[in-house]
Parts: C-alpha cells; sequence; structure tokens
C-alpha cells in the first residue's frame, strides 16, 4: 500500500451486493424506545404455513439479533464516502458534558491532516472531535453509577429482549433449565438492568463519544453473549478498500464488534473510513500503531507516543483500546521456559521494551494517566493477556496467571475512575483447564467482563482453528465469557479471505449461541425450535432462512436437490422420497391423537388389544401441491 | 443406479491418487508384535533440526495412529478388484474354531450370487463365508473372558501406544493431568489390559471373521477416542464406484470406522467391494436392507427376512450392526408430543412396524436369537437409539431414556453370550444436558462403549453442523464416549461430497483428540508439544505435516505467501517481516537463559539494576540461509 491509487475513494464506495443484499425471507424492523431517536434494529424473518399434512396454521416471525446496520436496510441510502448517520449524536449533545474541539489535538492527527499527499486517500466528510469538557467523565459507567438510564442503556435493553415476550406463551417458547454457573441473567432486560449492570462493572457499552454512528450494544455475563471479528492491513497484503468491506461483510455475518488490527502505512487513514461506516463498536490495539511510529523499533516507543496514540484513536472513535498493562517487568523471564514464549504481538512488544530498558512497563507505571484519556472520550479498557498461553503445553501457567492477577488490580484503579474495562484471555488452553480460566478471572476481576480468543483445544489442526477454538469458545461462553473473539481457518498459516471471515464468525455465531442455549439465557430456545419445526415440517424456506447462513444451506441442499420442487417435497436428500422418518413420526402423532393417547402403560394396553388396518392405508401424497 | 454400466470394475479399480499418495513428509512403518505376522501400521512423520537461532537440535519423528490402511503404503500393491490382503486370516485359522461353508447360507445372498444380471457388478475376488463350528463361540469377548488373548488384542496394544514410549522422557512428553470422570487408563496399554476391557464389556474389537482384511482396533473408554464415518448410496445419487473412493478417503483422513447406509437397489454387491478392501470396520443398519427387500412397507417387515439378512451381511464381513431393538412398542407414543418425533430411520422403521401391528417389536422379542448369530461370525452389536432427539427441544426425555434403560438390559442379554456390545447415544443437545448422557448410559449400560452422532448443541446453523455437534462431540468423548459418529456439513440438507467428508472427518478427529487430552490420555500431548515447538521454531513444513491436514495447511500457507522462500522464513503472514512475536519471545528466552533468571524476584532485581545495551543490538538476520 505504498502508492495511493487515485481511484481509491471511488473504489471504496462501492460494496459488493453480496455484502449488502437483504437476507431471504427477512424485513428489517425497528422497535421503538421512550423516544422517537430509540429505533433498534432487529430481523424479523417471516415463516410460511405449516403444510395440511401436518395440520395447518401460521407461524409467527421470529426476530433476530441484528448487527448488519443499515446494510441491509433497503429504505437506507449508503454511501461510504459520506458515512452512516450520527444517530447518537443528540443524545451525546444533550448530556452537556462535552466539547467539540476545533481539530485532532493529538500531534500525530494533526500531520496527518496537513499532509496534501494524503488527500486522496482521506476520508472527507470528517466531524470535528468530541471530548469531555474538563473535569468531566463522558462514560457510560460514570452516567450509570449516577443512576442515569442513558438512551444507550434502553437501546441495549430493547435489543437484547428481541421482542422474545411476543413468543414466550407460544409452543415456541419451550426452553430447558441452564447451568448458569452463577450468572443473573433476568427473564426480562428492562434499562434499569441495564445501568445497574454496567455501574457494578459487570457489562460495558463500548460507545465512543466520537463514534456516533454505533448502535449500542452490551458485553456482559447477563446478556447474550457476543462475537468479535478481527481485521486489518498487513505489511503484507491488503488495502483499504478491502478493510471497509470486510468490515460491512463481518456486521452482514454476526460480528458483533469489529477489531481493526492494521499494521500498514496508512492505519490513520484506513481507521477514519472504517469507523464512519462502522455500525458496530471498533476496538484496537494502540501499540501496534506507536510501534509503526518508531519504525517497528519496540526499545523506541516512550508513554509520550503511546499517549499521542491513545489520543489521536480516541479522537477518531475509536470504542476500546486493549491495553497490556499488565505484560510487568518481573512476569517476562516466566515465559522463558514456555514451549511458544510469548505470542501476542502487544505483550511481546511490551516485553521486548521492558527487557531493552531494564523497566517496569510504561503502561503500567502510567495507568492512571491513561485512565484520564478514557474517560474523557468513553472509550473502554480491553485489558490484554499479553502474556497468554500459543500452545497447550504454556496453558494456565504461572506467567499467564500472574498477568491476571494485575489485570485486576488495574481494574479496580479503572474502576474508580469510572472508565469501562473488560478483560482479554486465552488462548490455547485443553478443555479440562478451561473453567479454571474463567474461575480465576471472575475472582481477580470483580466480574469485569471476560473477552477470550477461542480458547483452541488443541494444537494439531492448522487451517482448522475456526473448529478447534469454536469448541473452547463454546465452553468458555457456557462458564461466563461475555464476548468471543473469531479464529479463521487461516489462522496460523495467513491472512484470512472474504470466506474465511464469513467461516469464522458462523463458527463463534454457533459457539455463543450454544452458549446462551446452555446458560438458560430467556428467549434463547426460540430460534432453535421455530427451525426445528420448520425442519420437521418440511418448510425448506423457513429451515434456510432461520438458519445462521441461509445463502450457505440453499446453496448446500440444492447441490444435491436442485429443482425447486424439492423446496416442497416432503422427503430431504438424506432418505430420498420412498422411506422418510419425518413422515413417520407424523403418522406416529396422528395414531396417539387418534387414539389419545398420552402415555405408555396406555399405549401398550391399546396396542395389545386391537387391530387397525386402517393405520396401514393412511400417508398423503409425497409431493404437496405446489 | 438402476443400469450396470459395462465399465463398472474397470472404473471402480482406479483410486484417485489424491485418496492414495502418501502424505509429506511421512513414512508408513510397521511395529511387529510377538510374532512376525503382528504388523501394526503407524505413521512416522520426521522433523527437520531446529534451525541455528533457536539452537540446533535434531527433532524426533512422531508416530501416528494410522487408519488409511495400505492405500498410503508405497510398497503395497493395490487392485480394488483382488482386494485387500486377508491379514487376520491364519490367526482365524489357528483358533480351530470355525468351519468354511461351501456359499452364503442366506436365501437373499444366495438369490445375488445365482443372478447373471449382476455379474458385471459382482466382486469375482470372493472367499467362502467362514461360520464358529456348532456349539462354538468366536467373539473376542468369549477368547478374552477365557483369559486368551489374541492377536488382535496384541495388535491393539501395540497401534494405541503409538510407540510414546520413545518420547516419555524427552521434553515433547510434557503433558498437563487430565480429568478422566472415573475412566481407568494405564500409562500403557498392555496385551493383557486390552483382554481384561473386552473381557468386561468396557471395549470391543470389532472384527468379524468374514473380514480378516481389517487392521484390528478398539472401542472403548479407556482407550484412544474413536470417530466413524457414514457414507453410503441413497436412492437419490450414488453409486458403487464413489462409495470404495469414499471409504479409502474416509480412511485416509482419519476415519476409524465406516458404516456403509445404502439404501440402494445393488446394496449386496456394493457391501462386498467396501468390505474386500477396506481396512477398517465396518458398520450396517440391517433393518435398511430388510426395507428394500419388502419395498420399502415397514408394515411388512418379518423377523424372517430380517434374520436372512443378519446372516447375508455376517457372511460378507459386516463388524458391527446397528440394531434398535431398544424402539419397544410403549415408548412410541412417548414421541408423539416431541418438536421432531423420530428422526432416526431404524427408529421410524421399528416405530411404524410396531404400530402397524400392535406389537411388540420383533427385534426386542427375538434379540436372544440375534445374539446367536451375532457370536457365530464376531458381530458387535452397535445397539441403536432410535428414540433419540432430533432437537434441542427433545433432549434428554422420557422416550430417549426409556429406551436408553431398554439398551442396558439387553447389554446384559448380549454379554450372558458373550457378544460384543456398544450403546448408541444423541444427537442433538444443549451443552448442559451433555453430561446426563454420558452418565445415565454409564449406569444403565455397565459401561458398555458409547457411541454418539454429535450431538449438535443448535439447531440454528444448517450448512455448519459439523460445528455444531463438532462442540458437543469434543465434551461428549472428554465424558467419556468412546467413539464418535461424523456429522457433515450437509448434515440435513443433502449427500455429502469428497470434500463434506473430509471437512466432517477432521472436525471429529479434532474433537476426539481434544476429548483425549482433556482425559489426560497418556502421550496425547506429544503432537501439540511437537507442532507447537515447530511453529515456535518457524519449521513450517513440520508445523504442516504434523497437523492433521497437512495438504490443506499448505494451502493456506501459500495462498498469502506463494514463495517456497516463505516457508523458511522466520515470520508469519500474521504480522510480517518487520516485527514477529515469536522472535521476540526468542529473544526473551535467550535474555533469560544469559542471565540465568528463573524467577520473577530475580528478574526484576536484575532487571532495575543494570542496563544492557548489547540486548538492542541482538538479533540476526530474518531470513534463514535457505
Amino acid at each position: 500500500m505504498s502508492a495511493i491509487p487515485k481511484d481509491l475513494k471511488l473504489r471504496t464506495a462501492e460494496l459488493k451486493e453480496e455484502s449488502t443484499r437483504p437476507f431471504p425471507g427477512s424485513r428489517k424492523v425497528y422497535v421503538t424506545g421512550s423516544r422517537e431517536d430509540i429505533r433498534v434494529p432487529m430481523r424479523a424473518v417471516s415463516q410460511h404455513e405449516t403444510p395440511a399434512l401436518f395440520g395447518v396454521e401460521s407461524n409467527p416471525d421470529i426476530y433476530i439479533y441484528d448487527t448488519s446496520g443499515p446494510y441491509t436496510d433497503p429504505e437506507a441510502e449508503i454511501d461510504l464516502t459520506r458515512g452512516l448517520p450520527a444517530l447518537r449524536a443528540a443524545w451525546i449533545a444533550e448530556r452537556g458534558d462535552t466539547e467539540e474541539l476545533s481539530g485532532p489535538t493529538s500531534e500525530y492527527g494533526r500531520k496527518r491532516l496537513e499532509d496534501e499527499r494524503l488527500d486522496g486517500l482521506r476520508f472527507d466528510n470528517r466531524r470535528k472531535p468530541l471530548r469531555a469538557k474538563p473535569g468531566h467523565n463522558v462514560s457510560q459507567m460514570h452516567y450509570a453509577k449516577k443512576g442515569i438510564i442513558t438512551p444507550e442503556m434502553e437501546f441495549v435493553a430493547i435489543r437484547e429482549n428481541m421482542k422474545r415476550a411476543e413468543l414466550a406463551d407460544s409452543n415456541l417458547g419451550h426452553q430447558h433449565p441452564g447451568q448458569s454457573f452463577g450468572a443473573a441473567i433476568p427473564a426480562e432486560i428492562t434499562p434499569e438492568f441495564v445501568r445497574d449492570e454496567v455501574a457494578r462493572g459487570r457489562a460495558i457499552i463500548p460507545n465512543n463519544i466520537n463514534h456516533p454512528e454505533s448502535e449500542p450494544m452490551a458485553i456482559g455475563r447477563n446478556f447474550l453473549v457476543k462475537i468479535n471479528a478481527n481485521m486489518g492491513t498487513s505489511a503484507v497484503t491488503s488495502s483499504i478498500a478491502e478493510e471497509v468491506e470486510k468490515m460491512v461483510w463481518s456486521a452482514r455475518w454476526g460480528g458483533d464488534t469489529i477489531m481493526d488490527l492494521s499494521t500498514g502505512k496508512n492505519i490513520h487513514e484506513t481507521r477514519e473510513w472504517i469507523i464512519r461506516n462502522s455500525p458496530v463498536p471498533v476496538g484496537t490495539v494502540p501499540i501496534y500503531q506507536a510501534l509503526e511510529k518508531v519504525n517497528g523499533e519496540a526499545e523506541a516507543l516512550t508513554w509520550e507516543i503511546f499517549r499521542d496514540t491513545l489520543i489521536e484513536q480516541a479522537e477518531q472513535g475509536v470504542d476500546y483500546f486493549t491495553i497490556h498493562a499488565g505484560v510487568r517487568l518481573p512476569y517476562v523471564p516466566m515465559t522463558a521456559k514456555r514451549r511458544t514464549g510469548i505470542v501476542s504481538r502487544g505483550g511481546s512488544i511490551m516485553a521486548k521494551w521492558c527487557l531493552a530498558h531494564h523497566r517496569e512497563s510504561f503502561l503500567y507505571e502510567h495507568f492512571e494517566e491513561i485512565c484520564e484519556i478514557m474517560k474523557a472520550y468513553d472509550v473502554a479498557f480491553s485489558l490484554g493477556d499479553g502474556l497468554r498461553p500459543g500452545s497447550i503445553e504454556d496453558a494456565n501457567d504461572e506467567a499467564q496467571f500472574a498477568e491476571l492477577e494485575t489485570l485486576g488490580e488495574l481494574t479496580q484503579i479503572a474502576w474508580e475512575r469510572d472508565c469501562q474495562v473488560m478483560i482479554e484471555g486465552p488462548g490455547h488452553v485443553p478443555m479440562q483447564l478451561i473453567k479454571e480460566n474463567m474461575d480465576k478471572q471472575l475472582e481477580h476481576c470483580g466480574e469485569a467482563p471476560f473477552y477470550t480468543l477461542g480458547p483452541l483445544t488443541t494444537d494439531i489442526a492448522p487451517g482448522y482453528d475456526h473448529i478447534t477454538s469454536g469448541i473452547g469458545a463454546a465452553m468458555i461462553g457456557w462458564y461466563g465469557t461475555a464476548m468471543l473473539c473469531y479464529v479463521t481457518p487461516k489462522e496460523h498459516l495467513g491472512l484470512p479471505n472474504r470466506e474465511d471471515v464469513r467461516e469464522g464468525i458462523i463458527t463463534y455465531r454457533i459457539a455463543a449461541h450454544a452458549a446462551d442455549l446452555a446458560k438458560g439465557h430467556p428467549g434463547a430456545q426460540i430460534r432453535d425450535n421455530a427451525l426445528s419445526k420448520a425442519r420437521f415440517e418440511f418448510r425448506w424456506e423457513d429451515q434456510f432462512n432461520l438458519g445462521l447462513d441461509p445463502e450457505k444451506a440453499r446453496e448446500y441442499h440444492d447441490e444435491t436437490l436442485p429443482k425447486d420442487s424439492a423446496k416442497v417435497a416432503h422427503f430431504c436428500s438424506m432418505c430420498g422420497p420412498k422411506f422418510c422418518s419425518m413422515r413417520i413420526s407424523q403418522e406416529v402423532r396422528e395414531y396417539a391423537d387418534e387414539k389419545g393417547l398420552n402415555d405408555a402403560e396406555q399405549a401398550l394396553e391399546e396396542g395389545m388389544k386391537e387391530k387397525a388396518e386402517e393405520f396401514r392405508e393412511t400417508g398423503g401424497d409425497l409431493y404437496r401441491k405446489a
């Protein structure tokens, strides 16, 4: 990305149709809150009638948590060169505790703005940055502690409920009791509940005042489990246009947040394009950019350069920062005997700095000053696990848990300043050691939301680490992790392409949902029940549309039975038309209904006594009249 | 498959190169047992030296459990029209308890043999079937109970150990303690241990005397977790040639057994081709073929037809039969109120039969006669879970557990007759309800091996059910399940193609291995440790070759960094050449070595005291001289 192509803006302005087309059988709906400008997006999946064979009945719309933003709304006018509407701008302004700056206050931000060579690359429709007025704190935690329910909190409450109350009493509402390991999820999420969770630090709403385009969402163990998708240019490949497209693509498939891990030359400008167009919170690892500024020489990093980077990014609107302040000098030698040393980039940068200077980490020493910046823009902390294990062998070792304890201390310091905090976790951990990670995190970090990378449950499957880690992610989500950072099939091997991102996100949506079900999250089972009902009734289209990836489900089905008639066939490709277990189940059901059989004893008695030749005669046509 | 193509045999005789080429960096080795004809195959992966940057050292061969049979042995002469060598024939003959029959004793087997129209389809190089002499029992359990260690048992012992003793004291032998939930896995598997496990019914060795081509393997909770891959023609698609190829393909990627679930016209002949060429045990569901024989009319099934089918298949060499003898009449109405009724094909066939006749299942009533057939050929029971849940909502219900209790009763009946037994399990189960399945199975079925389909942990991801189920499979494997039946991405949607089979198998190898690690199976972590060491030392080729799918890992790597030089680059595509956390870890290690730093206090002290300008100067070339 050394040369800036002249048509970059034009190319960036075009999104692929496959990134924005509405999902089949779905429509975008908005649920209005206590005021007109709280409009919470959801995706309503409509269903067909139950076919006659199973007794005609209508099937309700199913509401799905929708991260895709305006991109899937046919009514929305998308212009990437202008960015998304600033839906939260009024809420921020109303609070009267911010001031508009004349321009970037970071040295680097100003320098980039003044550089005319970057004109061809720059996002033009910028707003002036906001900052808390002197003496003010604009974090959601600060408001929450004061007892204020912000519009953001109400938005989150409506969003989390997914209109489940509408179906609670229907036969789709049946759900197994969960095992929540101490989580405390109410039957209905109220705005007050959101406030209380944010106030006590058990949830965060990552919402930088300079990213008013984002749709508020919460990360916390008493909310739906969220997932993050990483993306970013690297020195080796990728471009701005690709990155913006990837963000939209990621939000489409269900990424709740993205992390921009770019390390190339123009990351400042790339980031602006991404944030201005992102409906989901954006996280970064500022140390990556700080390192760029010192030409990749970790030992040349200084607190001043890092501080300027924080301000630069906070004024662009980054919603959370990964900060590896727990990588303390005394912990670094603990990693020397590891199988795979330090595998976190941020962790190894700081380790190198500490060793080169023989000093305690400047992140640790300046942590309180970092808090002051975070609260002036409401950037949430994602306290990085720089010493996470990079192999099964290194799981749960001294270095990892020493750092975790430090993250707990730092959480208290941040909370004292009303800064929002989540804690990053591993990594590579065999299944029997996963729960210890969650237990120690809860113990040391006061229930601050846990945000883990997988964990990968074995090292032996390069090319399939979305799966090795999806297993661990589902389990740690069940145990209480609030957000799962996805892993793609290219992990350890290369940079993910579009299909890898989609595969990683769907895998993690599976893990998150499996965790919600296992915790007993109210209403989580509605979608499973609806999809299974559709499957049983051979409503193929509904089965596809209710799934996490309707397009792939349809494509797979069509490979075996490509004709449209097969979509209304009362058999599936596994058994063929002659024999079908679903059909037989329906016959069992009809028989039991007819005989009024409800229990085993009765069935045995009835069954032995009579003959029912007519039963053999039952059964309708194999195909429904389309 | 109505017409038999003239060139079928020729086409069947050809395997694709990609199904048989040796794995890169690997060689086939055979470990000889107490007698020359016990030659246990393994795959030895050789490794490169550690590069200078990390301190040159040689890295040992890693032995991998090898299910691929002679197909990956460059020395083996493969001729599908002749079948594999009968490696167990002498062992069977030596025992002197079998007799060679003049031909098939089943009516159907004779009829097919006499039908000239099938000549073009028939496998020619058939052996005459064997059967136990009158009054004899040829099951491995029978020998085991008598205290006899068969060559099959010794073969299994050698195979399970994977030469791990060689590495036990190396630094690759480090392993986390497991949590085995009551499994009792010894540090070394001895032939006597295998005998004892088989004798007490805690493991089975599925080894029909008419399938002497198979390489013995064990299924039991104190052995490595195994996986099964399903395949089969259906009325809709597929052909014999494809099925044989799929079997070889499945064994290549790590399927420990296959189940042939064919339902088409020529399943008898297809099965012969598969078994004669299969190095892994073959399972079937005989009721499927019995149903074909009565033109798909479940109510027309009779004990006589079923019995004839058992004998037909036993004389071909099927190693285990799924028999749904637990679907009793009184349980059928329990499924009427389910979300998805009965989803097992075998279960629904039997349910339909029971209802149509208002009689108890003929499988249940004739179970002792079935045992007599099983022990005459050593076919193992796989007691089918015909009432397994087909949706999250139906998990762990009355019908499912009623059937499980019956399977426990039947296990005792089979064991009294020295028949080998495993128990099939679900299905669709949310995470919090998985363990109850394992606990109840252990309780009711006396530790007979559990063999589960997944379970799928959510219903909402058609197109990704290898992943929804891989999560559940890893967990239930950890809890004690002995064999995991794979699920492909096409589950619920269509028939799997080659790539789906590969994806399903690798997913399940991941689940099985993650379970072995979590149980603390001795030596299980060696491969993880070796692969992670290779990864840390930038031995890219070794990292690929030690993985479950070396070809895909290499392909993914090449997408980002296609040049061969990148395979010896000391950076990966994630971070690029400028900054690399692995490199920094190595610097940490060197630093700690140099300073003799072993603990945190010391590090802090040393670190604060001195400057080490030279540290900043260290670091070699980014590229190793290739």
